[in-house]
């Protein structure tokens, strides 16, 4: 039943996309519902009281919060279906370790990148960033994806990178990221971004250009 | 066999107790070795390159880092002794969540109470953290411990709070905790403690003073 399954997110936030991706591997019918962020609805908050935040996953009446939950929950639920996670609990804690690598570290530096006032702190801020982005290549080694042949857990997590950071670099005007360096994260970008289910809700480059002109523009000149 | 299992930590952080918790709870034996953080040992710079942090387990030569990603390991490794994640799909996805704000929310915001310098600021510091716990409170409704009738991974999760927190009020001179406002939390610290697997590995509390004492000195008189 497609009303089954509710996903509140906005058009361009990251984790919310990372639940419609996974939604759409495991071919799960779902409804988005689409929060004003400036203005949140009741039934958000009521849903995520602690944190206020996208994405929730609402499945049977019950909410889910925070987007790694969410996708092990989506993996453990409907599990007949293209696995997300490996089933070896090694393998599957390496998963856990990677993703929460890119939530923890990998996010917040590149965002700092974006953030930092002026060229020379930006340059510094992306020295992190970098190594950071290093440790993420490595893990490609002799794989298409980091799940494998599959689009897998770390995949979503780290799906942002695939089309935001060229966004980034438009709005900069600033080099983030040499694919000759990083060629397996170059080429696993191309991958990410033409698999049919990621494709299809990718947000119009030229509306993420604008959001985050704007934000940029407020970050430049905060005090 | 004994040498299968090592669990690279310290005596007092918390996030090293609580894979020991874990495999004490479950009946697993294993190697403790200790480590001096001011000179980390290069086992384990090369068994956590990523952060150089404690805790790691190393089980069979394969290193695992991040005491969440480790509890959740242990459980899927050793699943035949008692469980600390249920098994239905949704309450495992509100145990990660609880864990992640008790990481992510509840010991960031308990710990800048502790860092945040002189009485006002001290007191300022108290609203979030208080806030934060009552959430927390709010989840043991019903129940003797997070996980039911037997601790389990948001137990583990929060266990610092139950022997950390009397600590830090006698280090700071200000009241935290109040038991007649938590009388849950208040409870469940005390059947915590007294659990066996988990007593015996509570740090000597004067030793602890003694730490946070010295910690407490260097915050209010850094720059």
């Amino acid at each position: 039943m497609a009303d089954e399954v509710k996903i509140y997110r906005n058009w361009s936030s990251p984790y919310g996309l990372r639940i419609v991706w996974a939604l759409d591997i495991k071919g799960i019918e779902y409804e988005n519902i689409f929060e004003d962020l400036s203005q949140k609805s009741p039934q958000l908050l009521q849903y995520n009281p602690v944190h206020k935040k996208i994405p929730v996953l609402v499945h049977k009446g019950k909410p889910i919060c925070e987007s790694l939950v969410i996708l092990e929950y989506i993996d453990e639920t409907w599990k007949e279906t293209t696995p997300l996670l490996p089933k070896d609990p090694y393998e599957k804690a390496m998963a856990r370790f990677w993703a929460k690598f890119v939530d923890d570290k990998l996010l917040p530096s590149v965002w700092s990148v974006f953030t930092e006032k002026g060229y020379e702190a930006k340059k510094e801020a992306l020295v992190p960033a970098m190594q950071n982005l290093e440790f993420i290549e490595e893990q490609l080694k002799g794989k298409k994806f980091f799940g494998g042949e599959n689009i897998g857990y770390v995949d979503l997590a780290l799906g942002w990178i695939a089309y935001l950071l060229d966004v980034f670099e438009e709005v900069l005007n600033l080099k983030l990221f040499d694919a000759d360096k990083f060629p397996l994260l170059s080429g696993w970008m191309k991958n990410f971004c033409d698999a049919p289910a990621i494709k299809q809700h990718l947000p119009p480059r030229d509306k993420l250009v604008t959001k985050f002109q704007l934000f940029h523009e407020k970050f430049q000149t905060a005090n």
